[in-house]
């Protein structure tokens, strides 16, 4: 398969659209990112690396990081994590407190904001710091030394956390936080500010290709099965409350960002980043989108 | 791949817990079928059936004709078809009415009772009897001449159908639904009342598994990209409420009824049904999920 | 007290906004009625009737004839009624059905059109044909022989009844509903159908004004008790989703319609009713609120 | 009206049910209140008192508490108030983040725990210490030198206002409060911890009863216009979920408690006020409602 080839068909057909959507606006720091940048790489299991545009460019991952601070989470706490997140897509906007509340606190799966932030008591719970604990984890997978938070995000996004911290209070009466919630907070807004670029995150998950051994250094992060199953959740929940769609369209196991970024995999072959800040109305890249249809489209390759 | 040597393997594994579970009991008729009632069945591309226990018996196929219905309705209208019926997950029981009335009518899925009332709308529209034409695919897609529904079944759902007619009465306030009430609930419990066994529906499914193909006529039923896309929305939609869980669990593109009948596609290579009437509280078969779950377990093959 | 003197007081002051507002449009029949009319009428205890502009035209009560239907159904069965229909305000739009699938089929009070639909249930239970009972019972409250209801604006209605349909269906799937939902739906569209004067209501509900007894025949309806404390329920859930605005407004007990008619009581003194069809977006009459408001606060007399 | 009388029958009459119900037992410092006292009280407007059993015993007002921050606010902001918060009975539980969610962080009414905390927030901005100003209301209005809370009962509650704190960051996330959290939290359960007796809390309620004008020092309150709308919304609203029931059972405006305590009102008469500490499911004082219940039933009057 010509990958490179490929990426810059997808390129060129996308350029007439680049820029079109909304930059995510409710992070000020994230506000002005200029909306006219693309990036893309894929990352073959033999390390080949394809690459078009911005695909070297580092973009604050935001909530790509919920899928590696869930792969830590789950590495340590195996199947009692399900007892504190579900496994079900939300069927509904990102930051809802409705389910919450009529599902006594248990948010519906580990990618939604409640849930994340679940993830992050637990993480919080096991290591000094769970912002480090998540940036050293990808530094490991994506065989850079140098995975780090920006501090002016980071600290952006907690002052404008009132939503996050209404879930994070109503979690805790609960039961279900256990952590101080300005600690858990700020754990999360780290995290979700960690900035890397495609490049970075095609080659992080290699390992979720890779039946869960680490490509770069043949360490088991998960054992096949519970690797399939990571897959699983983020193809029914990794799209906020579009992943029906995205599944429908892409057929590709993915996890966005509100910066912009979305990883995708197709198992067995290759990890996928894709990056354009200028969002759709679900909070997913809208070129990134329609770069991972095409994708599926041009290769003739999905899951399905 | 000795599929048979898998069956029988899961069928002993089960036994002990055949018949776990609540047979549907708001359906009169359903209420009486005993439990301990256990049937599964494979068929390969080339026609190979494999099968254990009661894969003969006609059972109630239920919410699985929805798949049937849905892929002839598509096959018709296209993509004009998504107007009218969403294609996310519900993320609520599968009979609510609170997500109809925030989303204007427009069901969230095709899978959902709402949403399988709207395809029943479309066919009555360019059918003669939306049931006749759904039994009709069925024996063509099964190479069964003979695929009928129970008529004491369909009358005794129909009397107890109350909140389907809610439902439809609701829809048509918003203008979703052009044909009358009462014909189009007569045509959707026919059509759930259709019988079918294990072998019948896991050679149904074939034209999915080959990419859209008839394999037992050659006939192409819908082409490969849609083929695609139906499988993704039976991951992320098939199996209630549950469908997070179940692709968390099973990794397999499937779609349950609450007659205990679960079909599922493992693409390019075979058709899977599964049957036993007793129930989860999600609605799908107790014995049958966990069959299904044992298959890609025991074969190592899932679509992740 | 000069009631004649305070009505044109009031028709005076609000002539610039009379029109405003929106003539209700989901029933065709009662689209065309001319926006720009008002009346209001005064009936004291002692028969003196005091009127202003369009007080003697005959308009379609509506939703003021929950009041009566409800009446005659608490007048027969007593407090039995309140097993199938709650006293609380609905705190959501008239027509939802979230609430009545959270609390299991049980409307959450006579006056939002689920609860007027078990009303009628209860009153098809009793009496031959469920309208007429009403409009016999308004004949007798009134002193006129000859109310009864528009048979085209009943038919329109019927013919656009979607939601209460789906509401009758839903309330049958708990047990809520014990008649034939279509005979239900006929008798409740054409007791809302039923047309009246201002001078008619305004002396329809001396009862209620009289502690129970009917002023013009001696006639106890409803014990005192019970009468205070129909007069509580109008209060708290006699104006759509605004009652407490209403209640904050004017300080009177008041039930009104979509047709532009509300019925307000001043206990021991007078009945009063306003007509303008034009409403405000919660679905009463626009100038017909401001008239309350005027009349209580000219007046210096609310029961507050 | 030989109101003393009325009290010593009620409390014969109640002695067989006093301490049925369930003590408040989320806030530990109040789960230790014995269950089985009973007060209540009556001041005429002359400044005569009636009372009976333990009305002379301090108890924790709680939500009581929020008719007179109200008070103070609305004197202060007049109707722009009603910008940022309701005047609509909730139709839900009195901590639910649901309704809050759909309509854009303003709370129904003051008197549910959001809005409660707006109204702090208010007061928040307006003097030093909110729970301060309240208090020294309260002081004013009941003509006593020394009301002031519990500093370990607010502290309790402090420590498990976890779904305050969620209500509290969800309003601020939708600019709805304008102080920080924590400062608000702090006063809300200060103001909550204030201590009076019954025959305290009889005598506060006397602006209310004398159109605005403080009974004890002739100073104006509120004007009669707005004492009459104050009056209205705690019938509709002033007894959490069940303000429709307690208006059809006991038909005077009333605010209730977690602590056990109800005022009320028979405008022109007297001021009331009942305590007993175990509960009934809506949060109200069991034997409170029943007292109240008896009262306009032996005495014939209400507002209705």
């Amino acid at each position: 398969m010509d990958y490179q080839a490929t990426l810059e068909r997808i390129h060129n057909a996308l350029k007439p659209v680049i820029g079109q959507g909304k930059v995510a606006s409710y992070i000020p720091e994230l506000a002005n990112v200029p909306p006219e940048q693309f990036g893309m790489a894929v990352v073959e299991l033999d390390g080949t690396v394809h690459s078009v545009g911005d695909a070297q460019v580092r973009f604050s991952i935001q909530s790509v990081s919920k899928l590696f601070a869930l792969t830590l989470a789950f590495q340590r706490e195996g199947d009692s994590l399900w007892a504190r997140v579900g496994r079900e897509p939300s069927g509904n906007p990102f930051n809802s407190l409705v389910q919450l509340e009529r599902e006594s606190g248990i948010p519906r799966n580990p990618f939604i904001n409640a849930g994340a932030l679940v993830i992050t008591d637990i993480l919080a719970s096991r290591f000094t710091a769970a912002e480090t604990a998540t940036s050293s984890f990808l530094s490991r997978v994506s065989a850079r030394p140098d995975v780090t938070y920006n501090a002016r995000v980071a600290q952006s996004e907690r002052q404008t956390s009132s939503r996050n911290a209404a879930m994070a209070h109503f979690m805790k009466s609960f039961g279900n936080l256990h952590n101080r919630v300005g600690d858990v907070l700020d754990a999360y807004c780290r995290t979700c500010a960690i900035e890397m670029s495609c490049v970075d995150l095609a080659r992080a998950v290699g390992f979720l290709v890779n039946r869960g051994v680490n490509p770069w250094n043949n360490e088991t992060v998960l054992d096949a099965s519970s690797t399939k199953r990571l897959s699983a959740l983020m193809l029914t929940c990794g799209t906020y409350d579009a992943a029906g769609d995205f599944a429908f369209r892409v057929g590709l196991p993915a996890k966005s960002g509100v910066g912009g970024g979305i990883v995708a995999i197709l198992p067995g072959e290759c990890g996928i980043c894709v990056w354009s800040p200028a969002l759709e109305e679900t909070g997913n890249s809208y070129a990134g989108s329609l770069a991972l249809e095409m994708f599926t489209t041009f290769t003739g390759k999905s899951i399905f």
